[in-house]
């Protein structure tokens, strides 16, 4: 079956060129469920490009029985991150106009401070379907107001109208796939939210990390968020329910490089997610082992002690225990007599998860990170 | 009486070099009381250095029984800001590591979530001295703490290194004047807190923007927040107490300029200020005009509803009506015939406080805010 | 009459979205001489946009008789440059990619060491029409070659594909006008070449550079180049001819500011001087005063001796005596007791004509430009 | 032996924070030649400074003998370059404020258009050794008289201030060798130039790209050319003499990484160079393969026909024949009914030497380079 696609005018630039999102849609000829997965929305995290050029390929290949309700796929959803270079360098990880992350622009329904208490007066005896359907409803109204009431000379600024064109795309759907790339160099992982473990293990990678700590304003979170509060209070009021819906961040590989493995990673766990999902009825894949779970508030990052040269850094994927040598730093504090190394030693047991780009440093210029314990 | 001056290394570089703040105390004869003022913590905001030389300069002339307490300066307290260029442009408003707003980056005590409740249980009969010591107690010994844990190898964030330096010498103070610019182009102003607006007039100053939504992180509402949490609950229980501590964040002119007019607006409020709160044994000049005060939540930010060139637009200063033309579009969108001029209104009656200092704008770019009603 | 509109794909994004130039062309009745007109090619220099605006608006109330010749207006000439930001800064001064110069790009014929000797042997009795069109034939064969022996799997670097489309459009003009501002701020004047000085007066600008020293690659240097070699070789030969190629560069107001004024004499410069050139069938403006001439390499430059923060400096359109204070720098050396203030005095007598943007510097940053003796 | 140090004030910041060059001096026992290495005047290329620590190590544990003549080793010879970020990559390729290739700021004492026929009259029948210290002596006179036309109140740009600190210290070397690395990623190669071909096996290295043409102002470039312009118009004169200095610059490894390996190739092939220069009194390595030479104007570079996101790449070191696939380039242009892959074709045979750092691409980027027929 074939995609159909639609064009969306996103920027129009000072030089009255426009940079454009184009959409990829796959609609099966049954089902109603709606899966909506993006790339490159910061500019040097390019993998989920590849593994949405790959995804279209594949899904192009299906007939129309095997995909059922709505897949929506859009690469490149930053353009303005994507061609931002300084240098030859994808510097588009933070907006230039008001320095805000790319991924910490995004609505979040429940900022509205909505009056959840009254919501769940008037939905605990619905079924889960009706709760979903009037609760989507009020999220969805909530934010058509907010975009119908952008005054003309006013306007708005450029993340927020990234923002309600993405999350128009998305808000309404099941599941949201943001593919991001570590911005330095790390093994594949994926982000996952409290209440939604169990489908993680179908992504097939090793790590996970568990989004314990509101962190605010991602793509995901702002899209999950609203449900699992809703959850929250429906259970405390003795309903449980956990609703059809899921958000997800896929971390693939490194920054500015496409390693076909972690395109080939991603591919491979994003469809059979779906298919656990039953948006693609395909043959599913049994995770043969459970992913590892670390929670966000235990990552361990490590930043330069002093200014210098890095040498001997380990790896990403390294395992090490405390006491081990992370790297050495060579330093040229002109009170020295002679250029000095030091050695530094981890203060963790665990892997390295992550290593930074640039083996020059600052004070206080990020080095790696660790997920402890796994 | 001549300052004090006490050199702190701040940030070793990758070459070597080091960068140092310099800060200049002035402890007079008697009284306790600490004022703190720093400049220049987003790069483009110099004018405040102005102002600080002018004030070592006069302070410099003073006996010292004209000082109670102690005054400390701090200018270009943020070097990395200050020496960062794009061209010749100072770019240095986000951190490059990390992109935040450096004016961001502050330690709010609150975010500990200390037990407000058993620390008013145990001294809500005490004197208001003695709830300021035993609160300030808390406060130094929880950031003393955080200091404390910091681990070697591990090291910390740049920008969390800044926040512990300058917080490290203002968290006991009694006022917090913390001068910047705009960074775009505006008329000076200052930023009030609630429960604090009664001092504001001493500044002289025409306008002043009251934060009465709580926004996060910034220098001024880092330090004074714990103060008015706790001012709320003493309330609440029934001790009404105005702490003797104050923040104020001064705008002075724009960004990359230093108007000498702003200069002097910003010497004069701060000894004005300072001979108010008895810390100066000068001359009061009593305000002739009450400060008029713009609530932060009502501010009117314009951007740019497409890419094009600015003209004509309206400066800094100018009172307009709705439905005025604030600045014209020329823009060269190419499925139009030709360049095409658009007419913006302003959908807000007030002063224009701020314009931006580039006359291109990619859509979604800010233009110009407005202080309504005023 | 009406402009005929070309569209030209120039940058295909990493986003799939394309930049593009938009060509206007007016065509008169008659004649065959052709005026090639560009703005913005270094980022934040936009006045130009506005002036090509108005002289689009004035063309097309003119009748098809009015004008002789073609005349070819590209506003947005660079669209990299005009949509890159830093912040809200306008950075395109330099390519991001290879640090080049957007006005250094350019191919001069002479650089491809033709063998002029033998030209001139051939032509030196033919009529100066018969030599100027074979001139060009070599010039436009020789630049047609270079872009046909493009690899295509090689490619090219996006500044020689801008220059060759640039160079595209113009290299057949007789007279071309590229409009700049200055990137810092300015007063209005233009860059004028050896054997083109009479025509200078009808732009009616009051000063002038004269390019005496060879520079190299700039727009209207690699169109004019040639042909001045051309006529030395030939005046050597006793033939004095002047081909009738002008090139013009005009450097109207300041960086990322579009002055309305400036915009006035943009337009009335470039219809008179049209009219001069006979291109327009208009009323000529006789120039009350000869445009005074500055030598390029007599231009005296002013750096920071110092790092620091710029007061009171003097500005542009000034006039100077030796030894008056153009600046004073405020340092904050740590070395020092106490912040000082250093005034710096004129070396020079004559006009101040650029004054940096930016009043802080590190040491050997730009500070300002003088016109001396005149 | 120890080094004697020596520290130079480089730049005051605007915070009035001061950059420093540390020069590191081995002074043997007997001899009067010189080397000059330095290291990092990119901000990105960093193994230099390994090397130099390296150095150091190594210098200081021979024993005064075994040194003759003077080694001055200066790392991080740029700190601007170094310690410049955007984002946590090394930018610091050109100068932030003139775009100046930090690389091509030197001072060639030819283009001060010295009367060299009258020198090489007065010269012709000396000795090398005499004509040597003459010509030197009229180089330093020369820099030296520039330097002390600085007029006190112009002052002079950075980029000017640095070349002329660095040539200050390098002059009047025998030997100089700038350690670069490539910006992007690359095998270890040398620039050498011609009449020079025959001490570049000693360095040890496989590859060496030949500056068959004058590129000019690159630190090498700007030192040695004056010698080679002299040796020409001697042997035309019909004296033969080579003199006894040498410029080299080495390309190890990649940008913002420190391979170890590229580390040990320059310490070993320096020592071997400086063994081979009787500098250093140590056992020679003989070189067992000649090194193979590329002509400068011989290189092959690749450059994006379109935006899109690169794939598959050839790594650096790659044979390759002419047809080869060197890339893939996955482009999603708008008009194109899916994201599509182009194959690009190599239209050279030879050795991939280095390609981007970035698999992001506009149009006209770098992509790679090519030694061809080696």
């Amino acid at each position: 079956m074939e995609a159909n696609t639609q064009i969306i005018d996103l920027q129009s630039l000072a030089s009255g060129d426009i940079l454009q999102l184009k959409t990829y849609h796959f609609q099966g000829k049954n089902g109603t469920k709606k899966a909506y997965i993006q790339a490159n929305l910061h500019g040097a995290e390019i993998v989920g490009n590849a593994v949405i050029y790959e995804l279209i390929e594949f899904f192009s290949n299906l007939n129309i029985e095997q995909i059922e309700g709505e897949i929506i796929l859009v690469p490149m959803c930053n353009p303005v991150g994507a061609n931002q270079r300084n240098l030859f360098f994808s510097t588009g990880r933070y907006s230039p106009y008001d320095g805000l992350n790319w991924n910490r622009i995004f609505w979040d329904y429940i900022h509205e401070s909505p009056d959840l208490d009254t919501f769940v007066k008037f939905n605990i005896n619905l079924s889960k379907e009706e709760i979903y359907h009037n609760y989507l409803t009020n999220i969805i109204n909530n934010f058509s107001h907010k975009i119908k009431e952008i005054n003309n000379s006013r306007s708005l600024p450029f993340s927020e109208h990234l923002r309600n064109v993405l999350q128009s795309l998305s808000l309404n759907a099941n599941y949201v796939i943001d593919i991001h790339s570590s911005s330095v160099s790390a093994i594949d992982y994926i982000y996952s939210f409290d209440r939604r473990q169990k489908s993680t293990d179908y992504f097939l990678l090793e790590y996970a990390i568990l989004m314990n700590k509101y962190d605010g304003n991602a793509f995901d979170e702002a899209f999950l968020n609203p449900w699992l509060v809703l959850e929250k209070k429906l259970n405390h009021e003795g309903r449980n329910i956990t609703f059809d819906v899921e958000a997800w961040t896929l971390e693939l590989g490194s920054g500015m490089r496409v390693k076909e493995e972690s395109v080939k990673k991603g591919v491979r766990g994003i469809i059979n997610y779906l298919t656990y999902k039953n948006i693609l009825k395909l043959e599913l894949i049994k995770p043969q082992n459970k992913t590892k779970f670390v929670l966000k508030n235990n990552l361990k990052h490590y930043y330069a002690p002093q200014g210098g040269i890095i040498r001997n850094r380990l790896q990403a994927g390294a395992k090490i225990q405390q006491g081990d040598t992370l790297y050495q730093l060579l330093t040229f504090e002109k009170k020295e007599r002679k250029p000095t190394i030091i050695d530094i030693q981890s203060a963790d047991q665990g892997i390295i998860y992550d290593v930074s780009t640039n083996d020059t440093v600052n004070q206080g210029e990020y080095i790696l990170g660790i997920f402890p314990h796994v």
